[in-house]
């Protein structure tokens, strides 16, 4: 991620100037606001604004007049059951707004989540920079024999390097005769491409950028999916960024979410069964456990 | 409306603690903060939390960096161009967290906007206070003999006492009986009903009180219906209280609201049809206007 | 539930028209739609419509042209696949249309369910019918002394039934005034309130209905929710009946969501780690588990 | 669009099976299910299901038990009533299935609209195909001046000539090397870049395809922004070509639609008070209307 000068004092500006405020303010938060954290080569993660702290989820919960005199234990007891419970509502009354910018395949992976707010850099509105995503070598992994959709091993000399070439000169051809498209020339009375055209030559690691708003309980929903192991790469690292965050803002109802989300397992009512049996000592194998070869490849790899 | 000590107690200490945050504030929402504003006899509004200003709209649309050094007055151009074409996605970055208490009846057509946040105080969980909604004289209306979902003229007299009488009176009986059948007595063995069942007996014009979260467009279309003559009174003059608050806290786009929304006609095809054949200088009647007469009524009731 | 000789002849009308079609049908569907199956005292459940079977999802999840000669082998072991791993849309592209009669203080707690449509009997625009719900005796708890939110044990003797007494003449009562109020009368110059109004003074148990549609996805997270045995009852009723109706609609869906969801367990990272200390032949308690009392508690009571 | 011989078979296999049912049919878009309708140079527009027809939305507006003996006349009026006063419950209750092929600029744009469900053909699981959307020369524009988002002048000669040209030879390099990362190849040890990263080269007039379904009030929201003159070019045709199946689907809705939403015109407060000087003989202008210049202009446009 490189930021011009003028961007990073708009940033500097951002951060100079404090203000007065009646409502909640999570400190933790406040010392991550504006600030540009890289995520992949480009790509960047920072927070515009927040509404919310811990209790927040709490004094909603309670639907009280006050911030209440509870202690922090109590809170976080509250947080728990509520997170152990699926009582979501409360959750929603904390909400984050990010800047980000990111390769344009990962933001079609990322808007698939609906319940947010995007407001994104329109290419029909103006010229995209010359900033495209080319992963590190030791992302460049082939396709995965037993993953449909992950990746296996690490590709390797000559082929990795073709890779990086392929890709590198297709993007920036792409870009050279995107530029070249759009741009007018009075000498030769060359008109230049409508924008919203000439976009459809850059390919999908071009980066974008977008402001997204959300509620803490549809970000837990993104982050259980993004920040899995099997989430890609490209966009789980954003993700995880995101995690670091949230941890900071609300750190009560993070503790609950790497509990009960994140580290969680989901048993099946046949998975339940099997656990059940094994508890009473009995040995119990793919064809006495009522799960298909698939599920029990999958069931074995996180019980033994 | 009449608070509790502790609840008043509970209102001024939030607005008696001023904290330091590098957030977009809006000074005239900070004076609206918490306080606790009176709806009906036994309802209010207040402001728990807001996250954004005029400027975040404008800030959004453009996806930068900064606050930006642009003038207000572009600001408001902006602001009004992205009203005009129904740019949704920029409004959507402002949220607004508010304390509301409302009768039941109104609480049923207000959740029925569904992009909102919400965590109602649960009658299951705790036991609801005798307040109910008791309609002023000015309020009392007959069925409406044009409209099927409207008021018409105001009860007189004895009447009117007797529906008041009613109302007060069926109250009151079922919150006493919702008291008795809750209420376990040890010396009878009386075990009291459970919450969730006892409160079947309560009538819709118990209050109930939620916090509820809405981003700005949201809350615009909103107000757009429920501000407007039309609504249900009970509704509406939750709307008018609301605007006078959003008015206060994002005034460029209430202003833009105003125009664009508010105070906005919608023609028809037919409409502009008829409009242009009058500025034409033609005179057309309902026959002649290829509007039913229903619609040639509501038609004439706005341009003469 | 008690149909007028109008509304089953209405019925009957719509299940005597055979129409042929080129959409996928569901035979075990067909059989189902329009009956009115009876929940509580007067509500009811009716299929009034359904997109889609089995084989949708999956056509939907391979984006294919055909439905697809694919064994039926096949389909079941791709749902499984799909709801195992939480892809959500392969199953909202199924859809479902209800006519649902229930109580308002149920329909208060199904409305919360925000991702489906909803069109409500209008009680400013019409008026109600003399019907409310009365628990059978059986249904009749105390409050649970372990569950803030749930039923303990059966009122008996007296106090069961003066508890119905008092439902019932309330309810009766209520609805006389009602109709009082509403009532004009030409000869003594009575109006009659509008409805809007006078439908405030009926109690939370009384009947309203409506059509409520929503996709496969949103309806199983529903059921999960409401079918639990934790969801009060008077919602589970209706909960346990739409299941009926599903599993004969996509019996390989329902299949699934019954070992994936229903019958499913979600595990903490804390639970995972007694498990697996468990297994390894260590006794673990309260104190050595890492969880607190609370949770504890629900953890020992799935698995000793 | 060109489909595979093994497409034709499928599409023709879906026309060919008659099933019966009992539920709502309309005739007028069994006549389009399953064809492929050609949109752009290789999109299709299909359905592949639907729920509902006019007599579905009055049957839900009045939640009646039968589909009624109302005449289609009084069908007519209450949709327009609907639809005139955005009542829009009713219009939900009917849905559409679209089986949708497009370039992925396009379904950019597209996805924007978030009240649907999408299952869209995934390019970490498959390889996709080689198809490029190339404009025609007649949508070959230049930016336009006035309108920063939008076309003006047709681009000629030796300019239009070199823009086919870049789009059409980056497009094919893009997939020769998109083909050639994926490759593997066992004669030299290549092992084949997984399709979630090679995917990353291709630019965004590549064609994707998914599953979109959706209620008709969305729908219809979203045929009015992208059916509008403003949209951009390559997702009108989309929704005009919707448009004309929409058309045969629900008669009389569409045609509420076509009168109070597509042929409609909104008016500002400003613009109420500037019309109705000018009825009563006034001759208004720019300065004298409270409207700024761009105001004026898009005012005037419409108006004279």
């Amino acid at each position: 991620m490189t930021l011009t000068p003028e961007q990073l004092a708009d940033i500097a500006a951002e951060r100079a100037e404090t203000r007065t405020t009646l409502r909640a303010t999570a400190p933790g938060m406040e010392a991550h606001l504006y600030t540009a954290y890289p995520v992949l080569d480009h790509g960047l993660v920072r927070v515009i604004d927040y509404m919310g702290d811990d209790n927040a989820i709490t004094q909603a919960a309670r639907v009280s007049y006050g911030r209440g005199t509870k202690a922090v234990s109590d809170d976080r007891g509250l947080i728990r059951y509520l997170m152990r419970h699926w009582h979501s509502t409360p959750f929603e009354m904390c909400e984050i707004k990010l800047h980000v910018k990111l390769p344009v395949f990962v933001a079609r992976q990322w808007i698939r989540h609906r319940t947010a707010n995007v407001n994104e850099y329109s290419a029909r509105y103006s010229i995209l920079d010359r900033e495209f995503y080319i992963p590190a070598p030791e992302q460049l992994a082939a396709q995965s024999k037993v993953n449909n959709q992950g990746r296996g091993q690490l590709l390797e000399g000559a082929e990795a390097a073709r890779v990086l070439d392929l890709l590198r000169e297709d993007a920036m051809r792409a870009y050279d005769h995107y530029e070249d498209m759009l741009t007018p020339d009075e000498t030769t009375g060359k008109m230049g491409l409508a924008r919203e055209l000439a976009r459809m030559n850059l390919p999908a690691n071009v980066y974008t950028q977008w402001y997204w708003k959300v509620d803490l309980h549809n970000l837990f929903h993104f982050l259980r999916l993004r920040a899995d192991a099997h989430a890609q790469y490209e966009i789980r690292v954003y993700a995880e960024e995101i995690c670091k965050i949230v941890k900071d803002w609300v750190p009560l109802a993070y503790s609950a979410f790497e509990d009960y989300r994140l580290g969680a397992v989901g048993l099946s009512a046949s998975g339940v069964a099997v656990l059940k049996r094994r508890l009473a000592g009995e040995t119990v194998t793919q064809e006495t456990s009522g799960m298909s070869k698939g599920e029990w490849r999958e069931f074995t790899a996180e019980w033994g």
